[in-house]
């Protein structure tokens, strides 16, 4: 069986892919790999999401799967990380009646690739029941096939690197069953029936399960095919059911810390912070050639690169620039800024917004564009500069429909020019996913 | 014996303190308390505070209890939330020889109150160990008391309620030993030797074990006293050494999702993102009586009413308005909105942030103050307003040393006025703790 089509965002590169694996496992990798790109022999697989639950404990009326961090919901990042492993051929989501419609305009908006819907059960277990039925090809019109691997993971898990996708798939393959393990982080105590310890387990021999898990489908379907409604409704770890009706002792696997699952408010919090921290790493500063704005380009540069892994900066008008921001573009970079010195107009602002509009490159992302301009209220009357301005903030309200976040910056010229801007940069640029946009005029 | 002096933040009111507990529970709560507040009785409830960890988790080379939120380390949080609660009389603090000059530092200058410091072990249970040693009195020179009770808390959960701790106090003393838990969110699962799985643990007859735990005095000296090396080598849990030692089973109270304890980087974040959450909850909107600042002002206070759950308006000039600003800092708030409409000068401001630093607001949180200011250039020329608020930077850097963080805004004036000054200011105010401060002039 074939593997379908790359994601959209594309797979990336055998380094990174493989990060983490050793000795034994890279090579199995490797030959995976190798096969998955030749697109022949390679086991087919699928992903089985269960995102019917209600996320009672987050204490919100959204079930947490749909919650908004940075204005997307919660479930489009999971898929966005499962649909860039190319070798997924298949992803199925099960989602409550109820928000079915709202599942779809996800999917549409954010652009997901290979996603199948189907109804979700009432409990986790009837969910990803659900989704082995559609892929076992059993249910009619369906369009997914029969996969040998099956990958199951938690809506609410959106850090899922490929490496880890990859060693589970993998161990699956061989022992039937895997999933991804960490250890304990508080003790385990079980109580007696009037509230009080009964005894503790030691810590060292026992493992929290996370996800993902993989199984060969023959397996898993199997197994819940077999299993009572018992373990149906009050049931909730796949391995188990592997185990006792298949007798597949699941491979464990070594996952990473991202892989937790987002369960309180305050995961909510975190998964937005980290978000926020990845894509604030790569700033791009565009100026024209002129000497006073390569001065500020340049001085911008080494102090952002003091704070940011990746700086890059872009001389020339940005006509001439073009190429350079196409690159930068597909290296999706979100931050921007754009810094006029002598122009006293809003032109090559407007360019980089076109350029940026066209890319398509904010429909997973905001991107924040910081048009800064310098004021000698000596040279140019002030109402004239700040007419210029106001044209940003109407601007401003259009792009923001389409996620770019364009905030102005008028800056008083002859005191900080040459003196102490720095500080003045810093501050308000550095990690612009952490500011909120402001219109300062 | 009796309790000692309240705590520098004084109480909580009986009414939230109590918050949580019910029936039988409250009517011994009440009790506690009222012995308490009578200062005869009581018990005497001492913490020990093991912060000895080298947090190699969090993937950083500070001990996470040291790390910063917000610019103040992680343990001042929770040396916070301790000492706020009157009847725990001595909180002794386990750290290690190398940090503890950083950490006389941290209570120094947080002002913490009611601090005794040993040095850790090198375990955990070491580390509690040399903290009972000293309430143990069999330390010379030691100025602490033997408690009755003792209670166990983590450095790095910062965020414990007084409700919580005084349900642990009140069972220990009942039971000899007691222990916050929570449900577990991953199923736990014993693996083989041979790296797959045993077999798993039902969720629903298991705990996770969390703090705080609350002994009686004797039962857990006893029972350290007793236990074996290996017990202070390898093992986690205190509940467990009770039972072991002292055959006292502890009575286990449910907690909250609060009482998580901050292992991860991502936990560093979620904390950083609960504290600005709650410290943004309450904005102070200062202006003149002027007509149309009270316009500006109740024109913010609508707007910002629909985001926050408190915002205080405080007419007149700063002089008539003091006593409500004394009343609105003893609330603990921490925004400030200080808007000159007609006022071309700093004054108001300075007069807001001089009562501020009298006030030592800012020793534990950032306190925010943004002074707005408005700019018609036909009536004032712009040369003159700006130079007036350049002032406010070398202000800013003065009292950013006091940790307030003053933002200056020049709002241009006649456009924005009557019309949609409201996207602005909602953009640039709301949650002020969660932007980064900005000159913007």
């Amino acid at each position: 069986m074939e593997l379908g089509p790359p994601g959209g965002a594309g797979p990336a590169e055998p380094g990174p892919r493989l990060r983490g694996l050793r000795g034994d496992d890279r090579a199995a990798s490797a030959a995976w790999l190798s096969e998955a790109s030749a697109g022949r022999r390679a086991p087919s697989v699928a992903a089985v999401l269960p995102a019917g639950g209600s996320g009672e404990r987050m204490g919100v009326p959204t079930p947490k799967q749909f919650c908004p961090v940075l204005e997307r919901p919660l479930i489009s990042y999971t898929l966005q990380a499962l649909e860039r492993v190319c070798w997924i051929k298949d992803i199925v989501v099960a989602v409550t009646g109820e928000n079915m419609e709202v599942m779809k305009g996800i999917v549409q908006r954010y652009q997901h690739k290979r996603i199948s819907l189907v109804e979700a059960g009432v409990t986790r277990h009837r969910s990803i029941f659900n989704g082995l039925k559609a892929l076992a090809e059993d249910q009619p019109n369906s369009k997914l096939c029969r996969p040998e691997v099956v990958i199951i993971h938690d809506a609410v898990r959106p850090f899922v690197e490929e490496d880890v996708l990859l060693k589970v798939a993998i161990a699956a393959k061989e022992h039937g069953a895997a999933g991804a393990i960490r250890p304990l982080v508080s003790t385990v105590i079980s109580p007696s029936a009037d509230g009080c310890l009964d005894h503790s387990l030691e810590r060292a021999s026992h493992r929290a399960s996370e996800m993902p898990q993989a199984f060969l489908f023959d397996v898993i379907y199997e197994a819940y095919q077999q299993c009572s409604d018992y373990d149906l409704e009050f049931g909730t770890e796949c391995l188990q059911l592997a185990l006792k009706y298949c007798h597949t002792k699941a491979k464990l696997v070594e996952g990473s810390p991202d892989l937790w699952k987002v369960t309180y408010k305050r995961d909510l919090y975190a998964a937005e912070s980290i978000i926020k921290e990845r894509i604030s790493q790569q700033i791009c500063i565009l100026m024209d050639a002129k000497e006073d704005e390569e001065h500020v380009g340049r001085c911008l540069e080494e102090m952002l690169k003091k704070e940011l892994n990746h700086v890059k900066v872009t001389s020339g008008a940005l006509c001439h620039a073009g190429r350079d921001l196409q690159q930068i573009i597909l290296e999706q970079c979100y931050n921007f800024v754009c810094v006029n010195v002598m122009t006293s107009d809003f032109e090559e602002t407007r360019k980089l917004l076109n350029a940026l509009e066209e890319s398509n490159l904010s429909i997973l992302y905001p991107v924040v564009v910081i048009s800064v301009h310098f004021l000698d209220y000596k040279l140019v009357p002030f109402g004239q500069k700040m007419e210029h301005l106001m044209q940003i903030k109407e601007f401003a309200k259009e792009v923001k429909k389409r996620n770019i976040l364009l905030c102005g910056l008028l800056i008083y010229y002859p005191q900080l020019w040459r003196q102490d801007m720095g500080t003045l940069e810093v501050r308000v640029y550095v990690r612009p996913h952490t500011t909120q946009p402001a219109y300062c005029c």
